[in-house]
């Protein structure tokens, strides 16, 4: 008899259990269930179709409906699941229709923070999730021929949102409540964030709260900041996201201190016939050793692997993450991995920093070539607990270098006489990463 | 009493070491002495400086002699050292000078190898090993101003050397005894490399040798080839370099079975008051394990770091290279790490490899970003044991995280799930990596 495999949400995470689980054992009976009308989007990539740098929204989609069907996965769209049911064994749909389940994935993503102010229901503001957020966006743009446009939250989001509404022609303003830009990185990096905006023609309104939005004349929209009342014709509201976990909290399933599902290193969540992966569930960090909750796409791609291996009858387990993350802010590339000083003393380490500027190629080769580095460290056994990267080029590569010396748990001096592959076009004979390891070793007596 | 730190060649290596013993012992009395007129030159940009992407060849020098005599550092210049006599711990200049040395550091580099035809020492054919041999070669092209050069081996100065010419407008064949060019990566990848070159403008000649160089008309060279009769007014020779170790030989120093100078991992020669340290001396390899010589740049900086420190009164051991290196060749980045399939089997190692074609960023995203990615593993322990990428963008930065991969011991799960900082413009939320790694894990069967 075969068994039932049912997934809620068809995001990366989602598609690939039922990709990799159906792979492995042919015999599942695999039904996908997704609230919206497309599976297996990519979400990442939204800002460069608004932007319009990636013309069609068929690219966002890395397998259709149909495509799953074809390879024998049922794929119901537009449903709710309403109830999951754990004695009884079935998921109960928004359409009153039960469907049984052997095992149960959840990948019920992440639902966007929405600021509690009047007017954020208004045409013309928007928030971006989904396909059909993106592909409204853009069409916004084009028959509203936007002009001007506000920008709410100055995460990474936020700030690749900038770049594709400059990218469009469009006056852009930004606004946050904090202090600056990006501000999981260090100040000094913030700052050339700050000024690549400035540089980009974006304005910053840093300390800046949204109070409410009012429709003005035609597809003019009025803000009023602690500050000043400006005008847009497109508000993109990017605050953040949380966990949607409310089906599995509703469920009785063990949600972790984050507030999304609690897993284990198989994927299994409280109840062993049910499995979590992606944006709704937590992940292992290994250098903060606790269970944390870091929703990104490529997280969601290997959680839903390691879960469909182990659903197919394979045996995996997810080792976790390191942190690392990246953006791109016109032409900064933004990179972090591991911890900053907080989160390592809060983890009980013993953090010392140490923040450098060079050149990510040679000093003597035409071109852009500053790049910002740093390094966090335990001053108690050297090893290497994080790392922040800022320039126009080679930060992306210095901080997934830095990730591979996390993940191995090397320390500064391991990493001070480090073999990278040199020549003058790429890097430096002495890199940045060797010069700050070195620096912080020796700061720490080491 | 002052000891005398004696310093034969000032190039990377032993600049280093006079910079590091200096600043961490005052008292030494450092003599360095240099068989030209430059110390501390950086070879590996010189085809820039060729090409005039780099236009002062006083970008090349990191520090002058001056400035080193500033700091307390005797410099003779244009002094050749005639013999090492360990008894009497003396070095015999060319000018008849003895100079007494409590320790004494070889950093006497590499030479060239020479072809033994007819014609190499004529004006207008060249070898690129010292900064005067750039200076030569730039002020050759513009007072002749050349039209045709002949480059003669494929290796990655040769290379590089192609495309400086191209730069300068010269129309550029090259020859290579070998099948293929940059015949230490795959025949898939130096195929792109073939394709490249011609792309530009270069022709190749593979299995072809040089047999004579013979002067017809004005600054116009006749080559002979096996199969062709070659014009070209600048004859350029790669073939490649050996470690000159001819004065450790005679002061019988053990000299490893590469020929190069025999070091131990605090840079000390079997004299344990004699150092040597980069191109002239060997190296471990820490995935063969063996004693090696790579004569590279970034090497005989941290060798001669290495042996600075240990001089200086710190302790510090060299812990070898994984074998990274790459070049760029046009537009195309070419990087290996690592070992080779035949590498690996001669190590003891039981070497298994994928080879696979992807992008170097997320597929949707405009712009060139074919990348081809080898990985090499041992099928007993799933370790990797190198890899070697190549394509327009993003192969030096895979190259550079594997090798971390390699210097941490990890194997193919380890890489397969290893977390990344990942953004649509730098990369693929499964990157090539990933997908290597997986695929070569589950091809041995893991």
């Amino acid at each position: 008899m075969s068994r039932n495999l049912v997934i809620v949400g068809a995001g990366a995470g989602g598609a690939s259990v039922a990709a990799e689980a159906r792979r492995r054992d042919p015999s599942l009976e695999v039904t996908m269930i997704e609230r919206g009308g497309h599976v297996s989007t990519a979400a990442c990539p939204m800002p460069y179709y608004i932007q319009d740098l990636i013309k069609d929204e068929k690219m966002l989609v890395a397998r259709t409906p149909e495509e799953f069907r074809e390879s024998g996965v049922n794929v119901r769209l537009e449903t709710q699941v309403e109830e999951v049911d754990r004695r009884q064994g079935i998921v109960r749909l928004s359409d009153g229709i039960m469907v049984p389940y052997d095992i149960l994935v959840l990948g019920t993503g992440t639902v966007p923070i929405v600021p509690r102010v009047p007017g954020v229901d208004l045409e013309g503001v928007f928030m971006l999730k989904t396909l059909p957020d993106a592909m409204a966006i853009k069409t916004y743009i084009r028959e509203k021929r936007c002009r001007k446009a506000l920008v709410v939250g100055a995460g990474f989001i936020g700030l690749e949102m900038c770049e594709a509404l400059r990218g469009q022609g469009i006056e852009t303003e930004l606004i946050d409540l904090a202090p600056r830009a990006a501000m999981m990185w260090d100040p000094e990096f913030t700052a050339l964030i700050e000024e690549e905006l400035l540089r980009q023609g974006v304005k910053f309104h840093p300390g800046t709260g949204l109070e409410s939005i009012e429709k003005g004349s035609e597809y003019q929209l009025r803000l009023n900041s602690d500050r000043d009342v400006l005008e847009a014709d497109l508000v993109l509201i990017a605050i953040g996201v949380k966990p949607n976990s409310t089906l599995a909290a509703a469920a009785g399933l063990r949600l972790g201190a984050t507030g999304a599902i609690g897993v284990n290193f198989s994927q299994r969540t409280s109840d062993e016939s049910i499995y979590a992966v992606g944006d709704c569930a937590e992940v292992y960090h290994r250098i903060s050793c606790k269970w944390t909750h870091i929703p990104l796409g490529d997280i969601a791609n290997k959680q839903g692997r390691v879960a469909g291996i182990n659903i197919g009858g394979g045996a995996m387990m997810f080792p976790g993450v390191v942190g690392a993350r990246c953006f791109k802010v016109f032409d900064l590339g933004v990179a972090a991995t591991g911890l900053d000083e907080n989160e390592a003393a809060e983890a009980g380490y013993h953090p010392e920093s140490v923040l450098l500027w060079g050149n990510a190629i040679a000093a003597a080769m035409p071109g852009e070539k500053k790049l910002g580095l740093k390094l966090v460290a335990d001053r108690s056994t050297g090893r290497l607990l994080g790392a922040q990267a800022v320039g126009l080029r080679g930060a992306v590569e210095r901080v997934n270098a830095l990730s591979v010396a996390l993940a191995a748990g090397m320390t500064l001096e391991e990493i001070g006489y480090q073999d990278f592959a040199y020549s003058p076009p790429f890097n430096t004979p002495w890199d940045l990463i060797h010069v700050a390891a070195q620096k912080l070793a020796k700061s720490i007596g080491r």
